[in-house]
């Protein structure tokens, strides 16, 4: 029997949903892991529709629900429906959708506040020591909800040019929280809290680079599961 | 120096634009191969705009350009820039969008048109003899401006079942074109007209086997690059 993991998604384009090539990945990792996977997304407004040509906001109005349908080419759910009981662990891509729509960490930063569903997910999930995994933005979900526990967005410092949000890093531990620096390729297993990140495009790195460091997370949250 | 690749996409998502999974795994495995990519689109109005999560249809508008920018993540330009000198090959994704926005196969089938751009495209890669690469449905797109290539959409039978979509074989063979019968895993390399071709979603397999055949497909374009 593979392993049962909820992906929850954040709309379909990397300045207003998930990050597509985030999610895609995940999803072949927990394809060659063998898992059975079921997708949802909150049945919400989007904050915003940018346009990604031009990097700017339109007048649009787009549901996250809807726009979630497209990565999961029809087969998704409101995460509304999600029941912990039926899966062994949730993963949570990123992109700017996560920080605008699943809650207001864009707007608010570490005074933001979670999506109903999105907190009781994450809460549910963590009470009955299921895995959590989460990569690029989405880490500070996990900051903003379970104090103390141990996160990576990669670096806390613009190493190289490769990390322009290094200061996530500082709002994360400002939050109480502790930030694990760590590389692309790399993730970081919070083994009490049961919490698996890796930086992805918080990193500017060649794509496969990305990829690989979404499977070493999608690895470990399949062994925890 | 890596090759110089071109993606040319349809818009995003499988009902209405570029199949998502797709594309994204042609760039990750064109970034394994150590590839220069720059991705572009067609400037023109969608055929339609699919709810995925319905579905169906709707009543609104979208650009082909300025969606398939979120697959591309904002780094995109207008196909009608595309100079040919300045690549080693082409690649095409599939999705449903393929056959409404970059061609009319979805409504005409055999007897579709081909996008003005598209089609010059398509032809200045075959008279400078570089390769070029198609997965799923976009190997019509070959049948349709080359007769007497030979280019696999996967089977012509529905084999087990995974094969739904068998008859488009046909089509390209009543095109006057040769069909080569091929698993997901696999890709057919037309050597004459250098066109690599995989079926990807055209077969009803898991996601990392989908991700495995596009990245033979890539691999056997840059070799002919």
């Amino acid at each position: 029997m593979g392993k049962r993991v909820a992906v929850v998604l954040a709309g379909c384009g990397v300045f207003d949903g998930s990050e597509i090539h985030e999610a895609s990945a995940a999803l072949v990792h927990l394809s060659r892991g063998g898992a059975e996977v079921k997708i949802f997304a909150p049945n919400i407004e989007q904050r915003d529709v940018v346009n990604h040509l031009k990097g700017s906001p339109t007048d649009e109005k787009r549901n996250v629900l809807v726009e979630s349908a497209r990565l999961a080419r029809g087969n998704i759910q409101d995460l509304a429906e999600l029941k912990v009981s039926e899966f062994d662990a949730v993963i949570f891509p990123g992109g700017f959708g996560v920080a605008k729509n699943l809650c207001s960490w864009a707007v608010d930063g570490k005074n933001c506040t979670v999506n109903e569903h999105v907190n009781s997910t994450l809460q549910a999930f963590h009470k009955a020591k299921k895995p959590i995994g989460l990569c690029c933005i989405s880490p500070v979900l996990a900051a903003k909800v379970f104090p103390g526990c141990e996160v990576t967005v990669g670096q806390d410092k613009n190493v190289d040019g490769r990390f322009p949000d290094a200061e996530t890093a500082s709002a994360i531990a400002e939050l109480g929280c502790k930030h694990i620096c760590k590389d692309v390729s790399e993730s970081h297993v919070d083994e009490a809290n049961k919490i698996v990140t890796t930086c992805a495009f918080m990193c500017k790195a060649p794509l496969h680079q990305i990829f690989d460091g979404i499977g070493t997370m999608v690895e470990e949250v399949l062994k925890l599961a």
